[in-house]
């Protein structure tokens, strides 16, 4: 296989299995009578943290991006080159961020699947489609885009952090593989995911919101498309931001 | 002791050790009067991620399965060798999961002698039965046997890619040792674990249900045969199919 | 200093560490009007397994038993060597358990001096003892002491497979430290810590009991000197059993 | 940039990211309407301690101190380099503690961006307040002195010893970056932080507190400046008193 193939297999098996298992927690906090119900936010920021483990895990070849924002945060980090030996173009850009919208739908419908009776039974469909996307808490597409960019500056910021000089030469942080990641996706969950539900991630908002628009859910509601271009366009601009301030920073930092 | 020895003995300590943990915590949040009760289903998926963590510790010569659907996944994936040098055969197989299922069966009774006054105590048959063996939140064989196929998909496919390619090279995860499972398994119940308690792996269940049957628990109901195949073909299911597909993923996407 | 010395004072910072943030977590959930109150028994576990992360840390020179059934279990073994070279006999063993309870009762102390002002203000003697010592959920010495002796015998066995064989070639676990035994702590408080809340450790349990016996808590009760030797027996069995099991199955295990 | 200025900038970032993800728990456990209102306790030492995580990862280059009790334990246990080969002098302690004071106070004014909806609804001035500093549950300038000498101490003890001896031989702990000081300050949370709320760093707590002050938050109430030299005095006293006790155990423990 190509390397553009494995790097669109790679991020599609990668962001499938992080969906699964992140919209998968929220299925189990939210909908009626699961064994989770009202579980608590610390067991939905552990769940996101470590699918992103799941995910990372499954998808090394690609370099694990799984979220359109970290592969273009790396864009204007200036990264000339992503995992796998492809080169950074549009064409690899593309396939990126294609496959990771591929992989979310499919991962949000094993979700579906998973929890099929807790669908059918679950009478608010706020709760339904609450497991697929992100809503705000308070509604308010300013202050909401403020936070998602908040987030996701943090999230792609440290990610480019870890690869960065001295850490990498004492090999301290690669022997972790995944963890690192893991452990970040969850502390913007305690601290950051507040106001908005941290999409942080243009794919895992609009791939599980796109499932949710065709899949045949039972006594399903809107997919409050209204709202759903702000953890698309929040986590792109925060994602870049951090990209460029990595350029300027992590040489000094790290 | 020849190596056929060493599996057996090394998987029975191993799963009785998962099965004690695993099978603890549920006693400890499920039972009357215990110091954990009403604990939360993220102190379960703790508990039983840990479980699995040591009995991996103790499990080292055999490849620490204790569980046959990782021994069938690894079989479907086209392994020709298990743990400990041991090749893959009929006889093999037979070896690795009756060990799996008297060590499931040992571990069980030690709950039951840990959590003895508790047991005596408690007033409801479903709690008792709880602690030894899963049940579905909303019966309904066939969906239940879905979330059972989907969740032990996820064990053994990702348990497949620790070992796989060019992270194994790095040896980045393999210094983690049996943590990566541990952070799996706990992913797995938080996320997948809402409809059915994932039981993902037979012997951790129809052990038990057998432990239940034929101790002298006081005040117990029946041991819900009725249920007792899902989580058994269930995880077979997924097991295999996880097998197949890390023949086919794996080489190109780690 | 000579070795002996070294082991003593590693010791007693040691396990003074582990009871100060150990018993500490206890005081946090425990008394009233403190800021994680009813923190709930998966705080416990945590702040349990943590401290003796932390214990483990700064006692590295004495191989950091801070354990009297550690410390027992392992000349059960046929160890002939404790850490810093010091060999196995009455000697040793007596300086290691004396620093160990000598540590715990300053721990123990400092916890007090913590919580002074929260102590003050709690109306319940039981709630002040059980920051200090554990008392069963149930009482019942014969079960309770079971139930210790199961949960130190997981304990030692463990720990000692840390060190076992082809795991210590590959410098896997090793690389993580103190962590494993954390993590193991941890899920014997989350399953094995309900009907007696988990001593495991004869000095955890009698030295702080020593200490609430001397020092002059406001409105204290007694110390339950009856339960007293049920966690330092139990543990005691517990461990000598599992140094015993560990010289018959750790070589074949790991 | 010379090495002062790389100390500055790494500390700046390096704290603002420790206070964002520290403050930001606090945020979204006690403000009103968030997704993680009344996440409880141990969701707040997640949080401040994965906030750890993620800023010594970004400040490794200056030692990542983070916190003014550090700069000074190092000074009192006698160290002649700070990270980054500056010597320890007195430029380079007011560059240290003013680039964390600065940090600290960017980082509480982005929780306040990241936040601002919830900060508008919240009627609770104390609350507010509660997200940027922190308060005795009960006032005693003593004992609160004293506990956050006691949680200081075993913060910056602990810390140095990570470096110590055979420890740093065997590059155990360091292969785990960041990590290991994050679990302690997690520990520290759940066990100490019951009666002050564990500030152990005069930066994260004065920073935020000049932030409440000048940020123009709607409904704000006073700064409580009569407590504030608390959370200064008493970290300054814990790290000093733990730098000179390291001088003469750490060559012995570790």
């Amino acid at each position: 296989m190509d390397n553009l193939g494995v790097v669109f297999l790679s991020e599609v098996v990668g962001t499938a299995l992080l969906v699964l298992l992140g919209c998968g927690v929220v299925a189990n906090v939210a909908l009626t009578r699961t064994k989770g119900f009202n579980g608590g936010f610390l067991m939905v920021t552990f769940g996101w943290g470590l699918a992103v483990y799941a995910g990372v895990i499954v998808a090394y070849n690609s370099g694990a991006h799984l979220n359109p924002a970290v592969t273009l945060g790396l864009v204007a980090s200036g990264a000339t080159e992503f995992g796998s030996g492809v080169p950074v173009n549009a064409l690899s850009v593309f396939t990126y961020i294609g496959a990771q919208m591929l992989g979310a739908i499919l991962g949000a419908t094993f979700v579906w699947l998973a929890y099929k009776q807790h669908f059918d039974e679950e009478p608010s469909p706020a709760s339904k489609l609450g497991v697929f996307s992100t809503g705000p808490a308070i509604r308010s597409y300013g202050w909401n885009l403020v936070t998602e960019i908040i987030g996701t500056f943090v999230l792609v910021f440290v990610v480019l952090a870890f690869g960065g000089g001295r850490q990498g030469e004492a090999g301290g942080l690669a022997a972790l593989g995944a963890l690192p990641v893991a452990l970040l996706v969850i502390v913007i969950g305690t601290s950051l995911g507040g106001p908005t539900g941290y999409a942080i991630n243009p794919a895992r908002d609009l791939g599980p919101r796109i499932a949710h628009f065709l899949l045949p859910i039972k006594g399903k509601g809107g997919s409050d498309w209204a709202y759903s271009w702000v953890p698309v366009v929040g986590p792109v601009i925060g994602g870049v931001l951090a990209g460029w301030a990595s350029i300027v920073l992590l040489p000094v930092l790290t």
